[in-house]
């Protein structure tokens, strides 16, 4: 069995947390982590604030394999992250060559000015590696385990099919799902029994409310597919039994 | 002015963090706070597991005025909220009597089994208070400053209705909203200017690209009508100098 690969994720601005913008962030780090077998075990949203970045971005590079952030990388005042991110790591925030050239020169072969506002965005920790930004140029970086992105989604989205391949994996988490008319409440009682006897897998139980009516989503994960099988199998045959009674 | 009042958001469940279930109830609780003027601070999403929501539950209920959590209050083996957030005050977690009645009427009237799985259903940490559920009865709970509801959408929302009326607000945060055909780049500078010169207020900047074109949104945000109206008329003469230059 291959090592277990865990991630976590700080999404980084006061409009997700005002309700102006809807993340979308979340949802597609999640599948994408999902589908190389990596276990996304925590997310936190927090304001432009530096010591609340600071803190979140400490806490969870601690904690798992790789941290990801998205938003605050941007030119205008209120983005603060790789400030932020040079803070908690304790190096110094100054402008990196490269990126200074890559901007300079996109923005001159454009005619547009290379403002002091665009500036910024050349700005990251000391050490911080480049991550390719197809859409805008303006790169996002990585330090230690810690990969720092866009917030705007088709940029963030770029970015992060950049650094994906470039990530250790983990055994991919196979999953079954099986539908259920019958209600969480006929159900939980067999199916904690099914858990228990099949410690390998994860059983997961999800209530669908639909057109004033409840039926159950029952989702099956394991890493070892011979795991998956013997408790898919046990389930369909745990409702069989509730539906011959009910 | 008034008190400033704080929030802050756990959501709990695995189908988050897989990318299964995309999450909705965030977005929503956003929107309301913004509404009645409490400031969302933080939002941390955790899986079903005990130590992680305890972990998330006593640093957030400490730090913010109200905790509000989603998910895990179903009849299911994976439903642990109700024990999670009983250890995270140190109190018992055991079958509340109205709760139970409450559950076990409406079974009967319906002819439906009161299951062991539906009886966990009216468990809840000792001393909490009921959260009204009018879609599917099982009641949500408070407990302190920390109000758990359902991860359904439908369900949650027509918990948090029962719940705003019932809380402390603050002064409404106001905010204009300001396009910019410019882009950030070009704004950055001078917009950082206007918001040094009005403490009193937030300004951020969101880029938006659409159609392979970048705008930006400007949004001021402040308690104050006087301030908000002051930022407005700076940033707007900021804009009508730098489109005069460009």
């Amino acid at each position: 069995m291959s090592e277990i690969v865990t991630a976590a994720m700080v999404v980084i601005g006061d409009e997700i947390l005002s309700g102006r913008t809807k993340d979308r962030n979340i949802g597609h780090l999640a599948d994408m982590m999902t589908a190389v077998g990596i276990d996304l075990k925590e997310v936190r949203i927090v304001p432009d604030d530096e010591p609340a970045i600071v803190e979140a971005v400490n806490a969870l590079r601690a904690r798992f394999t790789y941290l990801f952030t998205t938003g605050g990388i941007g030119p205008t005042h209120d983005d603060i992250t790789a400030d932020a991110i040079a803070a908690a790591f304790g190096v110094p925030c100054e402008y990196d060559e490269a990126a200074y050239r890559l901007l300079e020169e996109h923005y001159a072969a454009r005619g547009i000015e290379f403002t002091e506002a665009r500036k910024r965005m050349a700005r990251m920790p000391r050490g911080a590696g480049h991550i390719e930004n197809p859409i805008s140029v303006a790169p996002g970086f990585s330090i230690g385990n810690v990969f720092v992105m866009a917030g705007v989604p088709s940029i963030f989205q770029a970015m992060l099919d950049n650094v994906v391949p470039t990530l250790k994996t983990g055994a991919k988490l196979l999953s079954v799902s099986i539908p259920s008319p019958l209600p969480e409440g006929t159900i939980g009682g067999p199916l904690g029994d099914v858990q228990k006897e099949h410690p390998d897998t994860i059983i997961g139980s999800y209530p669908k409310y639909v057109d004033g009516k409840f039926w159950t989503e029952l989702v099956i994960r394991s890493r070892s597919e011979e795991s998956l099988k013997g408790a898919k199998a046990a389930v369909e045959a745990m409702l069989d039994e509730l539906l011959k009674r009910n």
